[in-house]
């Protein structure tokens, strides 16, 4: 943990160190300039880095803070899982305003939950004054064969993880003053990284991965940009929350789900009895200029390539 | 690089492309979920996390844009130099504002400088709208054998490197109007990490290091509280930028110069030599309760003990 001006070393470091003990066995190393990590032999060091912040990522009066520090702590995670790595190790970058001190071990905590459902542990950190919350969360991780976006080949099949739309749905209610459905907020608050699942997947020959983060539409498009192909996707059965339409699912983010392209069917009811969560196959790779078709009924409902919006 | 809702995934993947193609060969491999880097055999990975907050860290009327950038991600180099780790890779993860955009690419710049100097390179971030410029800068490096701060053993000896009081002199002046001396201003705005000095003591034996990040005797600290010594240290000798006082050049903080500990005397002319800075011993460990004694011409000037204050 390094200098933060703002709160001057002392008090900093006295509330590093109560962030620690918070921590406890989820922190380990913690103290020195820089931390150690041992990358297992003849495996691939992954490492991804993902900043949540205040009015941007969330409000306070949507979340508790503990939700707040996991949330941020499993979208970065969540980048490891689409690797189909397994995590060595979280560095944490806290900007914390005056105000939010005193919830700090709230945030802490989350951060923790999140960390240790991950299997993985708080290497180092750094703690800064600031205007707003920004929570900077790096993640280590290691994999004997990273799955990457640029796999994907033409009549490989598109895979899509978990129930979709929960963190949308949350956010429509949240915005209009309702309160989200139990399973909705569920989805929102407490989104899980995929970490197993993308392992389960990587070991069945996954050949492109990546997780939901913007919506499953934007996030498929990044696979066929890294693989030049086109996506051709139906929506019909990919399963939702809360009887949500898929084509108004496919838009919800930050789901922390995992889209995967996988050479040949995979047992799907053995991955749901693995892990309690459908595993649904929507979709084909197709040769041709690369980008993304969404159907449902046979009906085109959405096409867009690149980096560009959908129509 | 991943969702920055603020800014719109559209605008946001223009504005990182814009970034990645100013870095040119200083950027590899950003695009996918996360980054994959390779650790030499034999060697343990290092890594460590610094955030820059405007209005914490730095302040627009007394740095360019990309002196503010090469400072955030010098910081985070040192923590690797402190190490004697060789940096592999750096993620930088961006939290900014409107009115920052449009300085973003000088920002970029100066960060692109500093990894350069570094002879490394930028392999992932984040891009996220906010209230206030935050630079995260995530290092990562490899050293077969880092050196930590527990290492001090009674009868070493204590080396600075480098003259220190220049971004202290520099931040006086700034504060009251005055414009800081060539000297004063160069090293507040362009401190160098000390990578590959770090590296020459770790070869001559450094038994611990820290870089100077809070100030002189508060870092030393650090090494007595790491190794449970007595640091006994002499400012007299140490060198000073513009005839600073060597009393006060040792509260000069965000001097990124390095206290290394060794177990006997080393060429201090070939360092000089090699490097253009001097390097220089000003002390010597001691058994006792962890802390640090200062004195200047045989008079305690000051004392203090793991994190606490100095009298």
């Amino acid at each position: 943990m390094s200098n933060g001006i703002g709160l001057g070393p002392g008090r900093e470091f006295d509330i590093i160190r109560d962030l620690v003990a918070h921590w406890g066995d989820r922190a380990a190393g913690i103290g020195d300039d820089a931390a150690l990590v041992d990358v297992p032999e003849g495996e691939r060091l992954v490492v991804s880095t993902d900043s949540s912040v205040e009015h941007v990522h969330f409000r306070r009066d949507w979340l508790t803070p503990s939700e707040i520090g996991y949330r941020s702590a499993v979208a970065a995670l969540s980048d490891l899982a689409a690797m189909a790595a397994q995590p060595l190790g979280v560095l944490v970058a806290l900007s914390c305003p005056e105000p939010w001190l005193a919830e700090l071990p709230n945030v802490a905590k989350g951060i923790g939950d999140a960390v240790e459902l991950a299997g993985t542990r708080i290497v180092g950190g750094d703690l800064t004054a600031a205007r707003e919350l920004v929570i900077a969360v790096t993640v280590l991780g290691a994999s004997p064969a990273p799955v990457e976006r640029r796999g994907a080949r033409a009549g490989d099949l598109v895979y899509v993880t978990g129930a979709l739309g929960g963190p949308l749905a949350a956010l429509t209610a949240l915005r209009s003053g309702r309160v989200p459905t139990p399973h909705a907020r569920a989805r929102f608050a407490h989104p899980v990284p995929r970490i197993h699942e993308a392992q389960w997947l990587a070991r069945r020959g996954a050949r492109a991965m990546v997780d939901v983060s913007d919506g499953l539409l934007g996030d498929a498009a990044h696979i066929a940009a890294g693989s030049r192909v086109q996506l051709v996707l139906d929506l019909h059965p990919i399963p939702t929350v809360d009887a949500m339409r898929p084509i108004d699912a496919a838009r919800s983010g930050e789901e922390y789900e995992l889209i995967a392209v996988l050479p040949s069917p995979v047992d799907v009811a053995a991955f749901a009895g693995e892990f309690g969560i459908p595993l649904t196959c929507f979709g084909r790779v197709e040769a041709g200029a690369p980008g993304v078709e969404a159907y449902v009924a046979g009906e085109r409902v959405a096409s867009g390539s690149g980096f560009s919006h959908f129509s």
